[in-house]
């Protein structure tokens, strides 16, 4: 049974999952291994994962069966298990709990050399429409606290498939990076009464510098403070705390901004490795006023990433100003 | 001029370092060269980088020239820059202050083949020593606050060069990393009047399954909740919150038990790549109750790291229990 465990300094939670690895030469094999050849996300291969808790596509249901155009099912190695109690526990001065939760993958399409950045936009609506379908589902779960929705793409970001994909972590805890942003936003909010996510879109509009993309519904910015270069924020020009609460026709608007960051980064440096997450208020909570959800982009350029890392503490040699220039002029 | 930016959410610092890179091909530059061939850290290479501000080693003084053992110079690409006024400055919601800072490269020995971990104790020593003479030199200029003394070590640790060398950052802000620890320990001092971290010391003596290496005034572990598998941190027994007042006998034991750890984790997985950060009191600061001076040893496992980097939630394959068990058992 996997573990999440409370570093007693810094409140932070971990998750210790067990099933995952074993003995110190398997990292050795794990950071040299290409894993070429067989894709277990492939139309043909659905029975080589778990069976899926969601699809889209199929004329008829065949759950399980090639005929999909979007597939998700829990991940074969997953780091918190659905099943079981959360049972909280104290060991002296430390805390932990069971590491009950769930881990799944959105298989996003079924053409394997296809990349995320490559989708037509209306393929990419319905991989945003899956994480809401899915959230909302995990989210009837009261053991459940928050579902973190993420990408990995290319192995210098974690990524262990090539077949393009997304992966959400259903948890009994709020993750630490949710905890900070809730505390900050709200500091602000109880010191101006304005949400601090509209304050910064009212500056961007102004100033004109750190914009990527806008439309109708939502605005791309390289953020003030970055930690990487070409770090990029999506959010809804529209106040919301969850991303759940999108309406329909927004999906379309997100999807288009998104496809359009994508190709631009791509334009920008090819194949780049990435990682997104997707920032929404906890699960079943009210709207939030001074919370404001959104995307955060984060390219992995390895050589700039590594003492960070550890640190906390990030050195960016490339000004937003100029990394958003780049995106806006940038030939897709 | 480098430009310190916050984050008007989190508060979190980044240095946008604009000396040090330019346009989006430099990166994909960046990921490829594996830059061998000329060492500018090599004695003899002394003029290539910029004039040094300490040495060890030399017979008669001869700056710049060969003979050291151990040589202390500012970085060619610093990340701030030593000249100037700190200039805080508002930008609407958004906060910076100019780039000010020492940006310093330890080269810890003049053989460009040897490692950190292969270093015979008498030699780390010196390492440790320059930390301390450099803390203190730059902890005299009031501009500064705190000094991050730390080592990337491999290309996947964020390391350009090869040649054995650690570095050094002094801010004028305290990185959030250690304001995040003493408002930890400080609350946990509050509830208990004891150091968490002396406590921590306690539980980890009375139960053995994570203490790595011992000896009379340090102690390694693998923490409870550890972000990597391997991670390590190597404190002082006896309670302090300042590396500079550590006594000089203790150098030896630090030097003694971090050769240990680090030759043990080269015999788990070799040549690993790791980050290591020292965390100390801010500059010109009392001896503080509840804070307690360490070393942070952080592996760095490429392919389990990406997403976490991104969102500060830590997925770990390896129980600390585990860990602690393969380095004591390690054969060095």
């Amino acid at each position: 049974m996997p573990e999440l465990r409370r570093d007693p300094i810094l409140g932070r939670w971990i998750i210790i999952a067990t099933e995952r690895s074993k003995r110190p030469t398997d990292f050795v094999i794990d950071r040299v291994s290409t894993r070429e050849g067989f894709c277990p996300l492939c139309p043909g291969h659905e029975n080589t994962t778990p069976p899926e808790v969601l699809s889209y596509g199929r004329a008829v249901p065949a759950p399980n069966k090639p005929g999909w155009n979007l597939r998700v099912v829990p991940n074969k190695f997953p780091a918190l298990i659905i099943e079981g109690e959360i049972g909280k526990e104290g060991d002296g001065i430390y805390d932990k709990m069971n590491g009950i939760g769930a881990h799944e993958v959105i298989v996003e399409i079924p053409e394997h050399d296809l990349s995320f950045a490559q989708l037509p936009v209306e393929r990419m609506v319905q991989v945003f429409w899956a994480y809401r379908d899915r959230i909302i589902d995990l989210g009837r779960d009261p053991r459940f606290k928050y579902v973190m929705v993420f990408k990995n793409y290319g192995h210098a970001a974690g990524a262990s498939l090539e077949h393009s994909h997304s992966q959400l972590v259903a948890l009994p805890i709020l993750p630490r990076m949710i905890v900070s942003e809730l505390e900050g936003s709200k500091r602000y909010y109880g010191y101006k009464e304005r949400c601090i996510f509209c304050d910064i879109i009212r500056q961007e509009r102004k100033q004109q510098v750190r914009i990527v993309a806008d439309n109708d519904d939502f605005i791309a910015i390289t953020p003030f403070a970055p930690r990487s270069p070409f770090e990029m924020w999506i959010m809804p020009t529209v106040h919301g705390s969850s991303y759940i609460d999108m309406a329909e026709p927004q999906f379309k608007s997100l999807a288009a901004i998104f496809s359009d960051c994508m190709r631009r980064l791509d334009a920008c440096i090819q194949d780049v490795p990435y990682n997104f997450v997707l920032h929404t208020a906890p699960l079943r909570e009210n709207p939030l006023e001074h919370f404001h959800w959104h995307f955060e982009i984060m390219p992995k350029l390895t050589q700039i990433a590594g003492f960070e890392w550890g640190s906390g503490f990030y050195i960016n040699p490339m000004p937003p100003e100029e990394a958003a220039s780049f995106l806006r002029d940038a030939e897709i």
